[in-house]
């Protein structure tokens, strides 16, 4: 993988200059609310050049199917989505939040596409095998066919994914949208330098939990191992972290941990390798 | 425009042949229910090279409305999109039914992608202005951005069109599905020889509305005002002929009205000039 910093230099036509993409992950709270997703939208909208932006929408979900007398089912925060639940989230996270977040940000110049993993096959996942939990129809992410992504992205165009993904047999699958986020960065590493950016309620990561302005402005995979051994670092944060070095290790240039009002300056914890 | 059969002669590169799309739409009833969905999807999937389908989902969003305990308001057999039956039609179009039928395709080879019209920005409208009715959230189709759409089809990418245009001002709108497979046949017109289907309970357009196997094969201009003059052809099918010949003046190759069953055979009425 070209991984040269070619700025300096002009380059050769076989030597063609790598472009920044920014992957972008918001979850369901911030893109529920209409005023929220304004902001968002126009923070998102900021940021230069290439760009994709992941969300959730989970709320969302659990509220249109309370009202459809469907109830909502968790186990260890993750959502069992039987038959009925797979269709409110295919119209919410599909539907819904999708095409809501694509309109809004035409309305200030993004030429948006909302996608699932359906579109275009880009990304196929396989039904998680039921061992101690059944999750019912939740997909684990088994190829990203990010070609033509790629294309589309260079010719303008902003993917919107919304957190779905199909088997490639004829069924939708909900998948975590951090899950989507991270793969789509991994697939669309062979074609930019991706910077991926997760939205969190903080800053960023803290030195001190009880400071919100005590953020680590970058990590490493030495300073990471330091900070978990002190105890600094600690609890959810670091499998959060641990996912940040695979998909660094897999090809993407830089993961960003900030709070979504930040997304578009160089605020929050920047992790490389 | 560049008409010309130009399939014995070897095309310069100035004189590129147009290849044919086909543009299906089919109303909702078919795509509603597992069985016919299925089937339609297959008999889609035999027509031949590039093609675009196009789909209703008004009965679909009428019963999850219900649920929802939000009425529907129709007016002359078209719906009044209020703000709250807007978010029902942008999940069931846009989400459930939409992606449903992607990933029913890609289950069996086709590439397709779902669209509104706010994706891409492929589709514009303005929401219709309030006369003697208030349609609501409606949109009357005011612009067609057909050049990505026609370079996605040309990479083999099927486009599966929802129901649901934008204002670019950051409403969805709703929008007939009769007038987005017009709309979009007529801007593709200008990159495609396009064939514009729709389907139908019958045949085709009948002699004897009493005998469904009287099947006219072709009409041009002069033989559908004879047929008129001669009462042949009468109440609502003079209209939905009426807008055939607009979409073939405004450039469509042949308009054919047949029966979802018979997509991928050569029966039906055809229309052309």
């Amino acid at each position: 993988m070209n991984n040269q910093n070619n700025t300096n230099l002009i380059p050769s036509p076989l030597e063609r200059v790598r472009e920044r993409l920014y992957i972008v992950k918001v979850g369901g709270k911030i893109v529920e609310e209409p005023q929220s997703l304004k902001q968002l939208l126009a923070d998102f909208s900021k940021i230069e050049g290439y760009k994709v932006l992941v969300h959730g929408g989970g709320r969302l979900a659990t509220a249109i199917a309370a009202k459809l007398g469907i109830e909502s089912k968790m186990v260890k925060g993750r959502r069992i989505t039987d038959e009925e639940m797979l269709k409110v989230v295919t119209m919410v996270y599909g539907g819904l939040v999708n095409k809501q977040i694509v309109a809004g940000l035409q309305a200030i110049g993004v030429n948006a596409l909302g996608l699932t993993g359906a579109d275009m096959n880009y990304m196929r996942s396989e039904k998680r095998p039921v061992t101690d939990v059944d999750y019912g129809f939740v997909g684990d992410v088994k190829e990203v066919n990010a070609d033509l992504l790629a294309d589309l992205i260079l010719k303008g165009v902003v993917p919107v994914l919304a957190p779905l993904t199909h088997d490639k047999a004829g069924n939708l699958l909900n998948t975590n949208a951090d899950t989507i986020a991270g793969e789509a960065a991994k697939a669309l590493a062979k074609h930019f330098e991706v910077t991926l950016i997760y939205c969190f309620e903080k800053k960023g990561v803290l030195m001190n939990e009880d400071d919100g302005e005590s953020v680590i402005p970058s990590l490493t995979p030495e300073l990471f191992q330091q900070y978990v051994t002190e105890e600094i670092i600690q609890g959810g944060m670091i499998p959060k972290l641990e996912n940040s070095f695979e998909a660094l290790n897999a090809g993407v240039k830089q993961v960003v941990i900030t709070r979504a009002d930040q997304i578009h300056t160089e605020n929050g914890t920047k992790i490389s390798l």
